[in-house]
């Protein structure tokens, strides 16, 4: 299901979690028929082996859409509504073989170029979580699923619009290593063992940065009060997940302080613009 | 320095560290003379390779001093006086190369036939852990350290005895993996590498217990909120650290009640003790 986004956006459909308007593009004619359904300015995206960000276009006209659709192999794509949010959230949770389920607080996510580069957590009011949880909690029953599995929502208007799925871990969750009692990685294997699920309560307010591409001087980095540096030991390359870095602190204000010092760090040649707490 | 007992002893006498009274014996004659010093009862010890409670006897006349002294090798020994401590406790620190000293809160121990069976942190009063940091500082700038070093001490009528150091990471400061921002592993790394030192800010009160012989049911242990199972994946043996758990509380209360709890589970035989906390 979440290999195909089309098959992934009629899930969300059945499962009464909204989620933006889309139709399938095979062909000039049918791109047409669905930039009528969806709108301008949308997104063309091919239906599988997308992921950060790669295999998608943002278009704004038919001219620009009829390109894409060639660029991107001419038919099995999906047009999805370009949606204007005013923040991106992420809940993630896990359902063992016994039943139990287990959900972790939720995600404020940043994307840059389509690559996830700040998570903070928790994030949002407590109804917007309550809604996320309804949601993940229905796609886990449905499913009888054992493992984590992760939901991604635009936030507009305070209304929550599913993006994605993935039946699995998630770079989103990499905070839970240390911010909470229980790793997701953890938690995974508990559930699919048929183990008790473990604690997900919070350690501290946490934000995981993404080291894209390069990574500073790790002595930067250790010198930020609680800082935990994830080196993947890949080799660096534009656009490349190579590590993260997570800080767990006692408060909001001292987790945004670290946020601002890590993106400082981490991106010192642009300015990534981080949603206020809401 | 720590791999020969008297040698130890001798460094605490020459960094002003309180320790117990003690004597070299390599002769029955020596013996005799040691237990004048040192006073019965008495621990008669080999100086090298001795660990988890191997190569040492309490002795309590001569004749089993004697007989002690002959079943340990006859020479090459310590005797060292018994004191009945109130109870135990380690501190554990590192220095980085570039001379940087990072303390973890006070550890309280609990040894039952020369093993370590319970670590609570933080344990002790202010002033007390103090004290110890006091000591250790002297210790790690005496050598002029790089690493991680603990010292482990007996408290009588609040009153610190160096029983022995380790120039090393330690198994009472295994709960530093969940329970503080910086392991103790990870700090030693730091340590010598010469990176900034990590926060050893405590996330909760903690515990952990050791799995000693055998390996309590998995399900058991997990089902203690916030539990963390280490299984080192050795074969079972008796007297065999197999493994530890480790949970950290909210509150110090909580956290007297998980340690209550995973003992019942880890020692379902017997009752051990722990003392109050101070």
């Amino acid at each position: 299901m979440s290999q195909d986004r089309l098959a992934e956006k009629r899930l969300f459909d059945r499962l009464g979690i909204p989620t933006t308007r889309y139709a399938r593009v095979d062909s000039a004619r049918g791109l047409a028929a669905a930039l009528r359904h969806v709108g301008l300015p949308a997104v063309l995206k091919t239906r599988r082996m997308g992921y950060d960000g790669k295999g998608q276009a943002v278009v704004r006209s038919f001219d620009d859409a009829e390109r894409a659709r060639l660029e991107l192999g001419g038919n099995g794509l999906i047009c999805e509504e370009f949606v204007p949010f005013d923040y991106e959230v992420s809940i993630l949770g896990a359902r063992s073989s016994r039943g139990e389920v287990a959900v972790y607080p939720l995600n404020g996510n940043v994307h840059v170029d389509g690559i996830l580069r700040v998570t903070r957590a928790p994030f949002g009011t407590a109804a917007l979580a309550r809604r996320a949880v309804a949601h993940l909690r229905r796609m886990l029953e449905h499913f009888d699923y054992a493992g984590v599995l992760n939901i991604e929502f635009f936030v507009r208007g305070g209304r929550l619009l599913a993006n994605e799925t993935a039946p699995r871990v998630h770079n989103s969750g990499h905070w839970t290593i240390e911010g909470t009692h229980t790793s997701q990685f953890e938690q995974h294997l508990r559930a699919i063992l048929g183990l008790p699920l473990g604690s997900t309560a919070l350690l501290g307010p946490s934000v995981m940065v993404n080291l894209i591409g390069s990574l500073p001087a790790r002595e930067a980095l250790l010198a930020v009060p609680g800082a935990h540096l994830h080196d993947y030991g890949k080799t660096p390359r534009p656009g490349r997940k190579l590590g993260h870095v997570t800080v767990v602190a006692r408060s909001v204000a001292e987790r945004e302080r670290a946020a601002s010092r890590l993106l400082r760090l981490v991106e010192p040649d642009r300015r990534i613009a981080l949603p206020a707490v809401v």
